[in-house]
């Protein structure tokens, strides 16, 4: 089923406004939804809204709050975002940061005592509208197997990389483990087969059924007494193929996270504080040669990529494509939504007296 | 066969003296690879010597030649390695990093017209020593299949993030792709076969013999018609295992290095110009927390990570965790030399006049 993004947009600036998010904050946080849903990332769409919704209701989330200055110098930012929606706190932080590097070329900014913050691209992105390099990272709850690990300890730690390119810019964007946990969300939903080795068991065993693994990172998430298994980092299930590099990867982006920012480690969220940590770095290209020769020559570059020798029947994409073509298409065709975040929408929409859209109706 | 560190330094050292590098410059190069070989790192030590002398010869590699600043802000460099190694500009552009960045918190660098520079963590762990978080990045030969490829584009594009913590620093240090072709290498000098998924062929079919594979990656990697297949990116064969994830990380070191540097790329040092480039960044805890506290709070991370559940016959290792325990044990034991590199040892030894130490003459 589908509904135009306007649709959606409006319907979540409506409930955004009754759970008492200013206008602008609303604003924002309805346009990362409909922006990830437009891309074709459900997981980081509409299909989060129930659970923005808990949070406010369990107070682990304050809407009316805004993000305070923390610590500031001529290239960085300490920032603390008062536990409201990390994205009131990420887009306040890169707004702020495109400005320095503007005059210094370079700066970077950690945020403590955030929240879920949507797709780290979002915010990569709005560097990349500026001409410049970004980098967005959070850390999450706790979901992912170190290698050799029995037990879950790292979040799922997402990484946004944007470089300027045409005809889109160059962007890198998801979890550092092999998926999301809102992947997994998403083929559950629909009751769906796991395709890869994402996730294991308490004995490292890969599971399948995505329910299954759905059931069981619930509680890892969100419960004291953890039981085994989690997501695997990239490189899979064996040392041998170098998951040890997955882990390295997901540790990089918790030391730029919970620790830089002394905030809970993915490990402690499951309970009690339910605190995530960002970094966010801009990058001027212009300190090393000219920003139009440099996207012409990115450019050209992930063009002869595109056309490399491939195996039959497969595409070379590269970062970004995916995502840019859907929001293309999406555009025309509306965003799509499942039965159950349907379900979960009427029900949020009854309880702040916002109608869901007539579309969804029939 | 082993010999002890300063015996493999000293032969190293009149080496590359007889080669016309400045004593200054010649130690720089033995320390890097006596390092690499005392952390275990053998891929990216004495091995390399065969290798470098071959790029003496053929005049891809400049002894005598100086780097020289291109340009230079508050907060970075491009560096022009002109044609020597790339650990002496390596090393001449880490050492202002952590000036600058002493000053203004962050600093980054881009190198080239550069050459192999030994293992990345070399340079990051010198910001490390300084107190502050190191990255250090470059691109290489082409050897890497992108995501659905059946044709090498990408370098292996080696990644270092040092991060102070007790009693050694975090260093991950390695290919961005499944492995570096020195591990292959080396795999192959012992007769060796693969053990996991590393490579391919003009298929995308894996390969497990490791002369194969090296007799195939040195075709990739220097000749003008490219055979097919390569090194697999992190997350191995599969798309479905987020193969997809790895290709995009090892783009953003491209992006980082031969594109920012408006040197090659990794996919055309194959023939002609062979010149590589390099990244840095420093960046200074400070600006965030008590470095202290900063690095007590890392150092309580990774003893719980350490003693995480895990597979019977494992252990959970902290990048660096490994390297570290080589180092301490080489010390004493000395480092390994295995029969092929002596040999080559004895071929340049002779050429340059240099005796090779008596302990391998036995």
């Amino acid at each position: 089923m589908r509904i135009s993004a306007e649709t959606e947009r409006q319907f979540l600036e409506a409930v955004f406004k009754a759970q008492r998010f200013s206008a602008k904050d609303g604003a924002l946080l309805a346009d990362t939804l409909v922006d990830a849903d437009l891309r074709g990332i459900s997981s980081h769409g509409i299909q989060r809204l129930a659970w923005y919704t808990r949070m406010i209701k369990d107070h682990t989330l304050e809407p009316t709050n805004q993000p305070k200055i923390l610590n500031e110098t001529p290239t960085s930012l300490l920032i603390d975002a008062n536990q409201s929606m990390g994205q009131i706190a990420s887009a306040f932080t890169m707004n702020k940061l495109i400005e320095k590097t503007k005059q210094l070329g370079v700066s970077l900014a950690v945020i403590r005592n955030s929240n879920h913050f949507g797709t780290a691209g979002y915010y990569s992105r709005m560097a990349c509208k500026a001409g410049l390099i970004g980098i967005s990272t959070t850390n999450t709850r706790p979901l992912v197997v170190p290698t050799n690990a029995t037990e879950a300890f790292l979040g799922s730690n997402a990484l946004a990389f944007t470089f300027p390119a045409d005809p889109h810019p160059f962007v890198f964007d998801g979890a550092t483990a092999v998926v999301s946990s809102g992947k997994i969300q998403v083929l559950a939903k629909k009751g769906a087969q796991i395709p890869g080795d994402w996730a294991v068991d308490e004995h490292r065993q890969v599971l399948h059924d995505a329910q299954t693994v759905e059931d069981n990172l619930a509680k890892i998430a969100f419960s004291e007494n953890r039981p085994g298994g989690g997501v695997l980092t990239l490189g899979g299930q064996q040392e041998v193929n170098s998951n040890y590099k997955g882990f390295g990867n997901s540790l990089i982006i918790e030391l730029l996270t919970g620790i830089l920012a002394q905030g809970s480690l993915s490990a402690d969220t499951n309970t009690g504080k339910h605190d995530f940590s960002q970094f966010f770095m801009t990058i001027n290209p212009a300190l090393f040669g000219d920003p139009e020769v440099l996207k012409a020559n990115v450019t050209t570059m992930f063009d002869r990529i595109r056309h490399l020798k491939h195996l039959p029947g497969t595409k070379i994409m590269i970062p970004g494509d995916r995502e840019y073509r859907h929001y293309d298409e999406n555009l025309v065709q509306g965003v799509s939504i499942d039965p159950q975040t349907l379900t979960e929408m009427q029900q949020v929409g009854a309880e702040f007296g916002v109608a869901v859209p007539a579309a969804l109706k029939a």
